[in-house]
């Protein structure tokens, strides 16, 4: 049951208690270890915006303008590295304006700031939750964020343990908890082997065998006790073995012994508790569980075996994070933050680490020392495309890199070999500024960085896929003021819809005729086209277009695309009955990621999908249709299109170099209305 | 999760292993403490039936005859008095013609067995169970025999932890478990405090404090936790303490934390089964509990604070001997063991100890050496009389002994007072038998040993009562071969018969008017009389007469009442025609006390009941009526009639002595047929 404090850099709280000056000794006096700091910093950061206004001659010229972008840094650190904190935060925060620090220190109440923090990140963060398996080749196995996040029950193992039931935003209930947690596994642990550090004991158990102190069933019986379905395997009795035997236990097996003892026991009381409230999500967090292999796993197995494998225990990969972000919702409640969707910043957030024992003992340490997480808020709320068959199971990306090991391989490689070329363009974007090779120097180091960190820790943001190696790349280059390096670029995109035309028949992926087919038959009421336009709407179909709300690679985004339709429309006579009839609508998408997630679109769009009983979705280019989506389930017809434009992808496919993949889908059960729908003429 | 081996001394069972000499050593090697053997002896008993045949002359002399008895003894001891055992087994068989004694071992399923033994001594021990509370004027709180003890759950803490789930005689199931038993609070135990013996662990515990070792909530917070209604005093973490203070903690203060911490889980794990299969019976045994106040308190705290004191923990007196009682029952199948009922020998049984540490270390060494039961077994089953109000909260006796301390000093002083008495009696029941003498003073020997351990122990039996001194008196008796003391006055009862109706008016209950009143209304179905009769048949109402069916005190038992209401009918035309015409009954009531206990009564005597539609019961004398049944609820008119013969009790009551009590009543809801039901003449 860890307390925490919030730092908080801003003297405009009005649930400040009282203000003091860094560092106050008096106020840490009484923190124990694994304590939680929140720094929340509403920081300027200078953004390059498109202008939304027509720019007569040049369309594409950006104009460069500051903007507050708003975005949480929560800085994790261990109470011995407090002045390292302090000294972190004078040099971090010395750039702003705000010449004297005053620090508000909140006591909050804990278990409402830990499921606030809890809902917000299984919101907000894709790839939040994730299954931990030991022996396999990927030990993390990430969930999709699911459309509703309730009800849940999230098992708190501090020094204590809490069961808490999570029904809303606003409702939870402990309904249990055991005194048996971290704190008795450090405490016996520390009477029994006379070690006084939690990370050691941990290390001892990794290394012990257990059998040596438990009595095991077969220990008692010789074997399995069949009639009542007990393994011989099965612990009967922790510590068993030392009532009677007079022979010295090693440390190793007596931590094994305790954590044994105390996950195994945990993990009943866990289970016994979703299954009287009928839930099936249960996530585990706490000290006792942040990052270590050890107690994860031993969780998993306990979880697995008291449920027979129908629930999974789940962790969280900002666990450790959860208080310091709820008690910065609750401070900042006056301002709504649920009213928002978040992003993680890959660029500013340290990832998860692997704390296994042959981790690199310097990441070990920095785990220790220092861990970041960075969110970013978008504008607007994303949500499900309504049009998804099973919202739960979708997932946006075609190949996990987690456990694709050498796809992940090519796919480094491929963004490393890129690195050159990126900072190029990124200089060239902007030809104005002097400083702009420096930044793309520091930009350049910072993303090569990133790189080999997921050569180690692929998991440390979650299923590593194309789309996060873009996303982390975009990050970072935003994160040194270079938000759209391709901005002198967009045409490219044209020269691929040349190639897909021209490619010679048939395709890697050819429903061509069954598309054309379908368009003999009656027309779509609406076609929801990410990005492209096609000839839809001089058939009476309305169409939404849905372009990138932020930049992203080549990709034109929504402020882009209204002023070039608007162009369009003073040509093309089609596209201008369209426009004046409403029939044709120009939306954000909500993403500003080459790549397309479907679970994470603008409510806005969401609402015209309906409104308009959309009935045909349109996905366009090898992020959207080929790196995600291509295995997307819709419950309407729905056109995949892209050029291969990469060797390894399209060879993986079976195809080559720009192969064209056109993938028209009906959903099962729903057949094509194309002949079939026809009247005979 | 003990195993036990049943030694057995008859060389007829069926399930024979293997036959075996004692003492095998081979046998006993691989068995750990806390084993238990079952000896079952099927003991030629002398004993005293009464002649069922008319005798002429002498209507009350007895015949002496011997017949086999079937009693079942127990006798548990610690594994180191294996050779004492044995010894006992041969000095107490040397009477038997059994020369050679054969042992047989088999290994039977221990939690069959258990659930087998848990059953019967449910069903057949009256306050069997009983409720713990540490600091209670009586320490335990004994329950009444439920008409169905189905379903329940038995925590059984041996080594490990298992959670039986029982729904019926053949089904139950073993729906949870766990490692941290009374294997972990030895074996933990030991390491922490060098302490190698269980019963030294614990006498550790009782006197250290767990506050010293456990992280309790207000050691975290300062005070409660109130928006998790979380108290100050709860353990937010056992042994949380000992995780970073730097000193050195007392073997009695980790002792007592283990034992909280286990209780605690413990309770915890057996409340979530409880309500997840909801079951409000739960009872706990296994070496853990077995008698042991320190635990018994700690997993009955633990049980109210879990459930908020909708469950009770139940303990059994018998604990110990389940698995013995259930490989007996087991290895006697054949035979059906349970389609007879049982009762607890109070003379061969030694009864439940205190293990308190105050407690006398006398008894304490005899505890852990021997204990015993003996139970004898009944040639009917008994069951409830079918027209108690409500069977599950029926108590026979007026007045519970246990908690009642002024009363209790006062019976058990007087059935000090009355033995002398006694003897003599005894001795001139049996005028032709020149040792009677001497067997007469071993009787008083071993009832005054039974006094003296019910003053110190009276909860020892389950709740004391004037029924259960009267019942062991009895028992005694019969062990000596005084099975009817009172053969020769039985007459006395015709004296107290003239007190009733000379007494002057009005008595101390006196309900005559009412009765009179009734006798003028509708003549009843049918009655059911207690032992004597009345003038009803002449209203054509049919008679149940139920009599003891064995002999105690001067109550006519079932034999003797047939030969003299054959005598009366003779002489009197009412009964004659009653006879003739099968309005009047005689029934044997099952009991063989002077007491009645309306849930233990004759199968056959409850069939008649029900057939004959009985609306009126009458119960007449102190025994039945005053001790016992004074406060029981019938569902059909009632009278109860006696003459106090006691002084004490006359006083109890607020009358004198020879105060008469007529008790008549009508159950609530249902009005008297008196005057309302007679039509006017």
């Amino acid at each position: 049951m860890a307390e925490f404090v919030r730092l908080d850099s801003s003297t405009s709280r009005h649930t400040m208690d009282k203000s003091i000056t860094l560092p106050p000794d008096e106020i840490f006096r009484n923190l124990e270890n694994a304590k939680r700091f929140a720094i929340d910093i509403v920081a300027k950061v200078r953004s390059f915006d498109k202008a939304t206004k027509a720019a007569s001659d040049k369309l594409y010229e950006i104009s460069v303008q500051e903007e507050v972008t708003a975005r949480l840094h929560f800085i994790k650190f261990e109470n011995a590295y407090i002045e390292t904190c302090l000294d972190f935060i004078k040099d971090h925060l010395v750039n702003t304006e705000t010449k004297v620090i005053k620090a508000t220190v909140d006591k909050e109440d804990e278990m409402t700031c830990l499921i606030k923090g809890c809902n917000f990140v299984l919101r907000n963060i894709p790839h939040e939750a994730f299954v931990y398996a030991k022996h396999a080749d990927s030990e993390f196995r990430f969930q999709t964020t699911q459309p509703d996040i309730f009800p849940y029950l999230l098992v708190n193992i501090g020094s204590g343990v809490s069961i808490v039931k999570v029904e809303s935003e606003d409702k939870f209930e402990r309904i249990g908890g055991s005194s048996i947690g971290g704190g008795t596994f450090w405490g016996l642990g520390a009477l029994l082997t006379k070690t006084k550090r939690f990370d050691e004991l941990l290390q001892l158990a990794s290394k012990g065998q257990h059998t040596s102190v438990d009595m095991l069933v077969k220990d008692i019986y010789g074997g399995s006790y069949g009639s009542l379905g007990l393994t011989g395997d099965l612990i009967a009795s922790s510590f068993g073995k030392s009532a009677t035997a007079d022979k010295e236990f090693s440390k190793e097996d007596m931590a094994k012994s305790l954590l044994h003892m105390i996950s195994n026991d945990i993990g009943q009381l866990a289970c016994l508790y979703a299954k009287l409230h009928n839930l099936s999500r249960v996530y585990f967090g706490g000290f006792f569980i942040r990052g270590h292999p050890v107690t994860m796993h031993t969780i998993t197995y306990s979880i697995n075996f008291f449920t027979k494998g129908e629930v999974q225990a789940l962790f969280l990969r900002h666990e450790g994070y959860l208080g310091a972000i709820g008690a910065f919702l609750k401070g900042a409640e006056e301002d709504n933050p649920n009213q928002y969707s978040w992003g993680e910043n890959y660029a500013g957030s340290s990832g998860l680490m692997s704390v296994s024992p042959d981790m690199n003992p310097m990441q070990r340490a920095r785990s220790g020392t220092f861990d970041m997480l960075e969110m970013d808020r978008l504008e607007r709320q994303l949500v499900n495309l309504p049009l998804l068959q099973d919202p739960s199971s979708y997932i946006p990306d075609t190949m996990d890199l987690t456990e694709d090991a050498l796809a992940r391989e090519y796919w480094l490689y491929c963004f490393e070999e890129a690195l050159d070329g990126v900072v190029k363009r990124a200089v060239a974007s902007q030809p104005d500024m002097p400083e702009a090779a420096e930044r793309a120097e520091k930009f350049r180091q910072k993303y090569r960085h990133k790189l080999q960190t997921l050569r180690h820790q692929p998991f440390a943001y979650g299923s590593l896929t194309v789309r996060s190696l873009l996303d982390t790349r975009e990050h970072c280059l935003n994160e040194f003021n270079f938000p759209d390096p391709y901005s002198k670029i967009w045409h490219l995109g044209l020269i691929y819809l040349f190639i897909f035309f021209s490619s010679e028949r048939p395709w890697l992926v050819d429903s061509y005729d069954q598309w054309l087919e379908r368009l003999r038959g009656p027309p779509h009421k609406c076609a929801l086209f990410f990005v492209d336009n096609s000839g839809l709407l001089s058939r009476g179909t309305e169409v939404v277009l849905a372009s990138n709300s932020g930049p992203a690679l080549n990709d034109v985004t929504n402020g882009e695309l209204q002023i070039l339709t608007e162009r369009i429309a003073a040509m093309d006579p089609v596209i201008q009955a369209g426009l004046r009839e409403d029939r044709l609508t120009l939306v954000q998408s909500g993403s500003s990621s080459p790549c397309l997630d479907l679970s994470r679109l603008d409510k806005v769009l969401a609402q015209v999908v309906r409104e308009r009983q959309t009935d045909l979705v349109i996905i366009e280019g090898m992020g959207r249709a080929i790196h995600t989506n291509y295995y997307a389930m819709l419950s309407c017809e729905s056109l995949k299109m892209a050029v291969i434009k990469n060797s390894w992808l399209a060879d993986r496919l079976g195809g080559k170099l720009f192969s064209v993949v056109f993938k028209y889908e009906v959903p099962a059960g729903k057949p094509s209305q194309g002949s079939a729908a026809v009247t005979p003429s």
